[in-house]
């Protein structure tokens, strides 16, 4: 039996349950939703996904995602061009950006190396790293996950860069601020000793 | 400090924060899945609500959704024009629907009676149903939710419709198919218990 709703509101529906996370009943309530406010914010919503889309591209320098050629961090002249932050993804470069406290550039890789995923150096950007790496950069920070293949993207890329005459570092990885000891599990709980540091 | 994500990007992140249980997470994800689509699917999502903002409509007769003048269900001559099955949305229509054991008519309310919510019987369609109420109908039945609302509207409408000399019944509550009576309501078990029939 056909479903009872209309064609157009059950394609609608089927568009919202290609969404990751989202289920059936969820993309009834979703559809149901956009049935339900004012045509003009239905219409902005749709507006905002092609506008997204039309605009969102890759920075030419960092390839986070911005609006413009080159990324609003890249062109502020008050940052500090001789750090280089490498993470995976914006989501991690937007986690940094919260802390207020790193003042220098970033790379976003979109991705870390995975060899059972069929995730190798060609697929990342790290070509586009590479031809960042002029005499101005003076340290480059691996900020990627505490992951098999965010340790792995880490050291391929330190391998790279150290020959370089470039510095490499680690974020510490350690017990979270907060965290309880008790609950740690046992790799987090060895890279702490590991990093533990003189008070 | 402004999100770390473009203008536009974060535009549809917020567009996805103003939906029914998305939260900021979820609409990060979700703006970002929309980001990593091909563009021809994005534009395809965008297209589906427009599509279905611009040609769902209230059915003539029944006041379900539709795209045409008289939805399908109305429309089909196979369907038992002496019985209206009255439900407060068109989601309880599908899942009635879903059964394929009823074969007649609906009528949408859109809500039911709230004094609370300052929901009056203007503010559902009744007005609708009480035009449809010709020689040809032989019984409504009430298929509102086993809420205070939902049975006061039901009680409201049989008041107003037995006087025409037209049979209006209220769909059975009970145990539901695979309960447990030990973990049912009170209410459920009374309403149980009031319904019993012979074996």
């Amino acid at each position: 039996m056909a479903s009872a709703y209309p064609p157009s509101l059950t394609a609608l529906i089927e568009e919202f349950e290609k969404m990751p996370g989202i289920g059936h009943k969820s993309a009834v309530r979703l559809a149901f939703h956009m049935m339900n406010v004012p045509e003009e914010k239905a219409r902005h919503f749709a507006e905002a996904i092609l506008s997204a889309r039309g605009n969102v591209r890759l920075c030419g320098l960092c390839q986070n995602l911005t609006d413009e050629e080159i990324c609003p961090i890249c062109s502020d002249p008050r940052r500090d061009r001789s750090l280089i932050c490498v993470v995976e993804s914006p989501k991690d470069l937007a986690a940094m950006e919260k802390t207020r406290e790193y003042h220098g550039l970033y790379h976003v890789l979109h991705g870390a190396l995975s060899p059972i995923d069929g995730v190798g150096p060609e697929d990342l950007k790290i070509k586009e790293l590479m031809s960042r790496l002029g005499a101005e950069v003076a340290e480059v920070i691996m900020a990627t996950n505490p992951t098999v293949e965010g340790e792995a993207t880490a050291m391929y890329l330190s391998r790279l860069i150290k020959p370089m005459g470039i510095k490499t570092t680690r974020i510490a990885h350690g017990i979270p601020v907060g965290g309880d000891i008790e609950f740690a599990d046992e790799m987090t709980l060895t890279r702490a000793m590991e990093g533990r540091r003189e008070i």
